[in-house]
């Protein structure tokens, strides 16, 4: 009976792992063909279908589709397999200078409810966090959606997010109270919702969002977000650079102008003073030209405006060179709505840039505008709850192995 | 017996991944005790114990010494495992610009030879290659060794060193026939050897190298060299960062002077135009300064030398620090002779960084000089191969495991 039983504990580990590479792969991709699967996981086609029986078996996974819509060639439809969408969901909140946006998804990435909810700018962490739980009763009601089985709550915020044990910045700095963010938002969650939180930059998770959103994953990924600042992130492997302290991805606060206007964040002349969509608007007011707003910024036909934009893309341009000469990353993304409306800022950047790296190298990086919004931030909460997430590990055990005849 | 048979393959199988583990660390780190093993592979002390036992009795692992000499405590010494050393040798060759240098060590890292000889400057890739050759076949004599068991070669070679499907810099511009330098290089010493060869920059090397040295591992450190060039490298999570395609590391040619003096590279006012050695002693002369070689550049008193010396380490620093605030490393270390001998050079490159960085941040990165010397780019290939190679895997198969009594 010994040896029985280590035959069924031994096999069932390597069983389990196989498993778990399957899950991980659903969990992070969304809904897949078993071929599909067989390709993200390196494990055959008859060890797959093998797996994926028993997970069907165990109800962990689900049918949700065919591959008909979307294939090319002429063959027998393709079930698509997916976690079942009812064995979690998983929330991602973004909170902006001026809004919040609330996205919940449920295992099989199938968004169920997502909205927005403006606060002023002036709003502290409470009023911030009751406006984010109005907003997700709202969209509950609404839709009748009950968040009655969240596995994970993803939250992006504003401005650095150093890991605990660091220094943080300024109160007020970056956000209203900045210092008090993660400790207030992930308890205020947690306690409401009784799930686990996760706390970020949502820079950097929009840039997780938009390495995972094109037609291939992009491996090595520099990127920038102007908006009421300047916020940059890095992607190596498919993963985010998180660097030693967690301060990994500040393009914002590269010195781009020495002694240049006091930002912020205490130094003077970062690029955050020159490219960020209040510093473009105050410059063009600065020398004569009349525009108050984002929209009047990217519409404006003053050539005094144009050469604003230019000279801040070229800043910006500027620093990703650096970055790029240091980092060699595939695609460089500029995101940001200014970056989507006025186009002379991702031309002159990328212009800039091409002029930073070695000229004999053929194959520059990828100079493009984000492809997802500036709420992106949310959309990103999500990818990164699903890549991190351990929680569906918790799936039914599988029943014990049986040993096959020889 | 279908189930005996399930049983030991599947127990063999958990069994066999946790020897990987315990060779791995013994293949990156050299000799480590039971309890060290047990730390750094997270299994139990009884586990280890378990592996290293078969290990022992196949012969893969020797028992190399105790730890009497390092240990505080009063315990027994507890004995330190390696490597079996006569399963394999390694070798690291570092090609600079005007020497060679080889190291050879065996699998439980105790280097057996090591030794360097210069060639000029102009010497081409047949010359150098010559060369090295001839250094291996004195070493060896000298030495009584003989490299009957090459596992691994690891040469370093100086300037970008992109992926085989990416484009070279033109001929010449860093080296001799740099472009032929791999496809030489390599198949060279591969049928000299009969050994498996892989190429780098030598920077990178050496920045790895400097990443294991300490005391505790560095996971993310910013690395730079000073010298005939300028070069850098980082590492993140203990791994060299390529980029995507193999150009990652290139602090040198980030732009420092805009329109400044022409850089081999192509481009204008590169860092290395500024802060190469040759670039120092030339701006010292042009200021009416006596230098002529790096060791008088080290040891000059005249201000003019000083002040080329910390504008020289002022640009390095505004470099680093623009790329510390992206990366976010833990140690920023200043490699290359003049940054030992001339202190300036990392007091000065330190400050600039300090100020170009978060005011609030209380923990900068390190900034330090290279523990190891110039000729490190050889050890630095050798811990490469020690954490790359697959080759080791191929020790003698375990013996069927027997069930263990209930």
């Amino acid at each position: 009976m010994a040896v029985m039983r280590m035959s069924g504990e031994a096999h069932a580990l390597v069983r389990h792992t196989h498993q778990e590479r399957v899950l991980r792969a659903l969990r992070e991709r969304g809904a897949l063909s078993r071929g599909e699967i067989a390709e993200a996981v390196g494990l055959s086609r008859t060890t797959v279908s093998e797996i994926t029986r028993d997970l069907l078996r165990h109800g962990a996974v689900v049918v949700v589709d065919t591959d008909a819509a979307s294939r090319a060639g002429s063959g027998r439809p393709a079930e698509r397999l997916a976690l079942d969408p009812d064995s979690g969901q998983f929330m991602g909140v973004d909170f902006g200078h001026r809004r919040v946006r609330v996205a919940v998804a449920d295992a099989s990435h199938e968004v169920l409810v997502s909205g927005r909810q403006t606060y002023p700018e002036s709003a502290g962490w409470p009023e911030r966090i009751a406006t984010a739980f109005e907003l997700i009763d709202r969209l509950g009601a609404e839709r009748g959606v009950h968040f009655r089985a969240l596995q994970g709550i993803g939250i992006g915020v504003t401005g650095p997010h150093p890991r605990s044990s660091a220094p943080h910045a300024p109160e007020g700095a970056f956000g209203p109270g900045f210092a008090a963010a993660r400790d207030d938002v992930d308890v205020s969650f947690a306690e409401r919702f009784g799930a686990s939180v996760i706390v970020d930059n949502n820079t950097r998770f929009a840039a997780l969002a938009e390495a995972l959103a094109g037609d291939g994953d992009v491996e090595n990924l520099l990127y920038v977000r102007l908006s009421d600042g300047v916020g940059g992130a890095l992607v190596i492997g498919e993963q985010l650079v998180s660097g030693a302290t967690g301060l990994a991805g500040e393009l914002g606060h590269v010195t781009v102008a020495p002694g240049g206007r006091r930002c912020r964040c205490g130094k003077r002349g970062c690029l955050e003073t020159v490219a960020s969509v209040p510093a473009m608007l105050a410059e063009c007011r600065e020398r004569g030209a009349d525009v108050g707003s984002l929209e009047e910024l990217a519409s404006a036909t003053d050539p005094v405006v144009e050469q604003v934009l230019r000279e801040a893309a070229s800043a910006l341009g500027r620093v990703l060179g650096a970055v790029a000469m240091v980092f060699n990353p595939a695609e460089v993304v500029i995101g940001g709505d200014i970056a989507r409306t006025a186009p002379v800022i991702v031309e002159q950047a990328s212009e800039t840039l091409g002029a930073e790296l070695f000229p004999w190298v053929a194959a520059n990086p990828v100079v493009r505008c984000a492809r997802l919004a500036d709420d992106d931030g949310a959309t990103g909460a999500l990818a990164a709850l699903f890549r991190s997430s351990p929680l569906l590990a918790d799936h039914p055990e599988p029943a014990p192995v049986r040993a096959l005849p020889a």
